[in-house]
């Protein structure tokens, strides 16, 4: 319903751009039934759309230690706090899809002290948001926690990793004014 | 869903509230459909309960000057900054409502600054947020500033106001941690 | 001294009040001496200011539980942390009555970690001021932190509930630039 | 009434200290009726004792540019938003005696916002505050609206060095935890 | 100097590496003498290193409208506000070189408002910092006024782009505990 | 290189000043080769000269308890917490002098927590800094801490009273806009 543009910057045309990129944006919608923003808000630069989207893909498809609801729950948690309205907005649908569950999202969103979150949720939330909100004072005492918690070195290393590749994607999408569709405001409540 | 309690404190059986309290909650819950924890939480408290709602009333239940759709935008707003689930999603829910859009509490829950808001509107959530997170600094050029902006006192007066019982509101539904009830989250989508 | 007005907004003559609050008002005058100004600021807002009345009778006039220096001792620290001139002044002049202690107020007010507070009185001051600083952050832990000190429900829930009723009135009395009583500065020294 | 100890570091007896600075507080003494905390506390370490009050005098001893009252309203304020209760307290009874107003020091050390300052006061403390709480922003334009206001060079450079000094004061107050006098409190109330 | 690993996680051996990776890091070795640890560091994860040093490569190396100084001003402003050693020691380092000014660097990662700059370079400081900071304000007006300051949108773009992908490597190098390799503390001195 | 002025505030000539003062900065000139422009800047204001090097002096040219390097070192951290420009590049270099490292300063200026720190330094700055940033928090608790870190109360005290000398330092350095000579940029590197 919004009718602000998707990005304060010009989107190209679909037919004006590489046609790698084009073609993942048409799969995308023929999978999806529409685009997501940040394909169109991206494609303005191709180099930086491949980019992105390969750290994407390297750190949020995959079930290996960490699951894909698990990771959703990072990217909703750090970028509620980094006011990225995209991201939680986007993100939020699909962490309704992968954790099977109407309220996390909201839940996190607003306060994640007061989310319904397993002790091993609660664990990987706060120490993704100390990576995004204060990374400067993570310590080997913050590793030594999550691994006496139970956490594997690439368990820690993805919440980190997930955490700070949102801390640029929140940024991008607010900095570009990157406007959610419509879509996913109402997805899997 | 979420299976915690109503309130970190115990909640009384209607049949031992004070009359006027048991048939205003009945009365919401026929009407409603159901009772909105707020008024089980507040229970425990009768004459706190009767305050509030006095307060809640005299303040929300008025096309005065601000519309209901503006007052429950003001509630969402300062609801956000101060982090309080239970108003963020039950207010949502009534702003979705009374507003007749379905994405204007998500915008303003996660960042006001890019929520598709009206001038009028924007004038709103600002004074709301300064006396929600910086009343010390509400000098008289602020209100000089929403007077030239076209607000009446008595709009002024209504937004300060409502920024101000909801930072009772959400100071209380944190420490008890009052939970937001399942209907809330899809109401309005 | 000061030549400021009571308020930023207009102030009813006391003939042009509802019968109830013009004579709680005379009340007042003939007990205390003289006004306080909240009162006079409140009255241009008949429900408001009796439900804000109501609610301040609700939680400051008992001895049951917490005293009544404990109360007022609550409101001088989190008036002080969110810079309330009004709340600062009129209720430390309250707190140097009811404690007989013509230093706490003014110690409270500058530095809570620097006062001479009792055990008891430190605990209530430290969770006074994390609901009026941080509620999104009270949790479990602090509230069985509270029952492990001695503290009662009805206790715990005074001193949150004192503390979001003075988030609204030091709200109140910023957005309104309420100007204490010249009385109360030098009351009781 | 307090009992805490003046300092949490052992304070000398007078006969043990340095002639120069036994007969400076023998003076004060004989001139106040009483000896200010800050001479015991500091007379520890006499090098530091001289060079603290060198300072001071050199600061606050005079009526050129700023008056005495103006320095004093400086110290008040920065000491309160570093929360520093040994320059509040005793520095707020020496504010009400230079600017005859018993009320300024208390509306000050509260919210400087709501204080009855002149446009002149007004411009001081500003200045004050940004060095005492962000002097890494300060640049060229903070020192050319100071100029456009009336102030001369050596009048800015006093406020930012009675700033400066007191974020010195203030931090050796608060690390010793430094106790004023009871006789500050109610002084020129 | 330092005896500290270069990362909290294990670093892979080189002949373990995939053949790509290897050979840029043989590469980089050859050319520059030694290798920087932040290849290293990634190595562990070979997607993330690829998708990582594609993002640095289309940001950083190119002096299309801003020059490659300028991009590393970005880099050294921006980690410094995120308190990263790494990236303020080894694009420091760089800074020196491309800007040849072997004062800058330090200056603004001690203080911006201190450092030399010419005007664009505080407008490009100044932008970037509020990407880096606060991405979550940045608005219309913010674009606005870089246009009127004279920089073109691929400019704009490519100033938060950089920010935004610093904030993700500083959060890398942050929970990685990333080492500076002792070489770049003294380069270009 | 820089061409900014030593000073906002204008600097005397050699020849215009008192005795003492034309002699020490001769004095100084002659043993380092260059005069520091801190005793440039203060020269304008004798009395506060005088003062402030004997403060120094009395604080920073001892081995007694704490060594010259960690005095430096609290300067560095300090200075670097407060984005003092002057006080991190000036005290910097002594910093590499006297301990003999050439990384430590640049590391404690960005981020202590990350710098090769001993035990027994990371007292002395994690100490230090609550001084610099929150002194109205030390308790005795705080005292009791280091005390059972093994530092006398001469120590603890030297440790307080240079962070608080400092705190005076960088402000003045900041209000008057003290530039840095360009020769403590490379030395000791």
């Amino acid at each position: 319903m919004s009718d602000r543009p998707i990005s304060r910057f010009d989107v190209p045309d679909l037919h004006d751009l590489p046609d790698d990129i084009r073609e993942l944006i048409l799969g995308i919608q023929e999978k999806s039934g529409f685009v997501p923003n940040v394909f169109l808000a991206f494609a303005r630069r191709p180099a930086e759309f491949r980019a992105f989207f390969a750290f994407h893909d390297a750190l949020m498809d995959s079930n290996d230690g960490l699951s894909k609801a698990e990771r959703e729950l990072i990217v909703v948690a750090t970028s509620a706090t980094n006011r990225c309205l995209y991201c939680v907005v986007a993100h939020g649908a699909i962490l309704r899809i992968r954790a099977k569950n109407p309220q996390l999202a909201d839940q996190v969103a607003v306060n994640p002290a007061k989310a319904d979150l397993t002790e091993r949720e609660r664990h990987i939330v706060d120490y993704a948001l100390k990576v995004a909100g204060d990374s400067a004072n993570v310590t080997d005492d913050d590793l030594d926690a999550m691994r006496a918690a139970g956490f594997t070195d690439d368990e820690i290393w993805d919440i980190g990793a997930i955490a700070a590749l949102f801390a640029l994607s929140n940024r991008y999408a607010n900095f570009t004014g990157m406007r959610p569709n419509d879509e996913f405001y109402a997805m899997a409540r």
